[in-house]
């Protein structure tokens, strides 16, 4: 019994998966994920231009010959200033044009798994084709480890135990956001950081939590790097976050 | 580059392994948690006494007859009032007890995988066995996906999208707490609501939540229910959430 315009039955044709790929590691990939990507038709992820995004990378080894790619290449924007009101309007052109892209399949009946890192409904960028398509045709969301248990993961105690109260936290908030959101809270997980790490790293050191942070980079890669916030890098990727674990509270 | 104490080699033996088994559907399960469960020579997981425990259900294809089980169970409790003290000290010692009998493998150099629902580090049983283990032997945590995630794949929008905050809160908050974490928030999911129920409803209503928060029980399982809120049972079982997806705000 269920109210979800989730739920329809998995053999549908002409279906949109968002499906989750884990973090990054291809064995954090869940035997689903795995199953849908290798039975689907047509496999649809966002990339850099030239670049074939993280997502599309992590389930390499489920792919076939006989199934057809489309890579969602977002559009070059570095002559436009981020956050501008044309930066935006070029973005959102972009996510229309994908989700034709996608409704072409699907109207067709040809069931297409878009690939999201992480967890789709998790700030996945799947969002902006989903929320483009969901009362046009059938969509199951198949959900996977994120980026933030990924993190986790790493750190020498549990991210929540008890009673923790667990706040995330987009990095791009406005700094008098963040300090509320950290003052209320048990264990945080600050994403997106990037140029906001200045920011970050200071309202942390105020507020005396820079003592329990953590510092993760690209968790569950070859390249993963973690750190107490003190040993921070000057310079933060994309695939970077902050993990304040919780102390196991009892309330 | 890491200072992180869960870095030893996965070959290490007399390796303690907190192992994710996702939410409840078999297929849920990592590929990294299959393999590790299936070359494990020991497997340990909590459970009730005379039952298997939902983790332990999760992974029954991937265990061969060949490894040896080790079943954790839970002192039968039912005479002790729950939040006593008495209750407290009993089900401190079978921790104690439970992290011996992994200390004996442990330290014969045999590794343990030990199954948690869901992710180790996400409000999970492991840790328990965890913290009183880490000092003493090599351990290393798989995450998984979490009943957070699996719960909000059945939702008609994403948990959170952009700036949106989100705040985990466990139900058996005090009231306050709980009110005080809901308006300071984007998203939320309530975990463990269970003899809360009415309390926690209660304040949704109170707050107009009511109309944007979803029930769900079992995510990911054939007995899943998933209905808004104004549908919730008057009783509600121990796997059962609630969920505020977010709007995806701009800030
Ligand atoms: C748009 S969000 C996508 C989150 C993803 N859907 C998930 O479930 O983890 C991108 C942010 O996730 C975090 N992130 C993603 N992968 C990561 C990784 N492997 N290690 C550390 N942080 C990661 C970073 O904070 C990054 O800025
Ligand atoms: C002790 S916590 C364990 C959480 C687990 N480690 C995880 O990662 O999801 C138990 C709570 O998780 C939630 N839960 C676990 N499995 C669930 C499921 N399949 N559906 C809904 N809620 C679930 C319920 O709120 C339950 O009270």
């Amino acid at each position: 019994m269920t109210t979800s315009p989730n739920l329809q039955d998995s053999s549908d044709a002409g279906c949109l998966y968002g499906v989750g790929t884990g973090p990054g590691d291809p064995e954090l990939l869940t035997l689903k994920a795995a199953r849908l990507i290798a039975e689907s038709p047509v496999v649809a992820y966002f990339c850099r231009r030239g670049g074939r995004g993280q997502a599309r990378a992590i389930v390499d080894a489920h792919l076939g010959a006989g199934q057809r790619e489309m890579p969602l290449e977002y559009p070059v924007t570095n002559e436009i200033p981020h956050g501008s009101d044309e930066y935006r309007s070029r973005i959102e052109q972009f996510f229309d044009a994908a989700a034709e892209q996608l409704a072409a399949e699907l109207g067709a009946g040809r069931s297409v798994v878009v690939l999201n890192e992480g967890d789709p409904f998790f700030y996945g960028s799947f969002m902006h084709v989903y929320l483009r398509l969901k009362e046009r045709f059938p969509t199951r969301i198949v959900p996977g480890v994120t980026s933030m248990m990924a993190s986790a993961a790493q750190l020498p105690t549990p991210l929540t135990m008890r009673d923790d109260l667990l706040t995330v936290i987009p990095g791009t908030m406005p700094i008098d956001d963040l300090r509320q959101a950290l003052q209320g809270t048990d264990a945080a997980v600050i994403m997106k950081v990037g140029t906001h790490r200045d920011a970050v790293v200071g309202v942390l050191r105020e507020l005396g939590l820079d003592e329990r942070a953590w510092y993760v980079e690209r968790a569950s890669t070859p390249e993963e790097r973690v750190l107490p916030l003190a040993a921070i890098p000057e310079q933060v990727p994309y695939f970077s976050m902050i993990v304040i674990p919780g102390r196991g509270v009892r309330r």
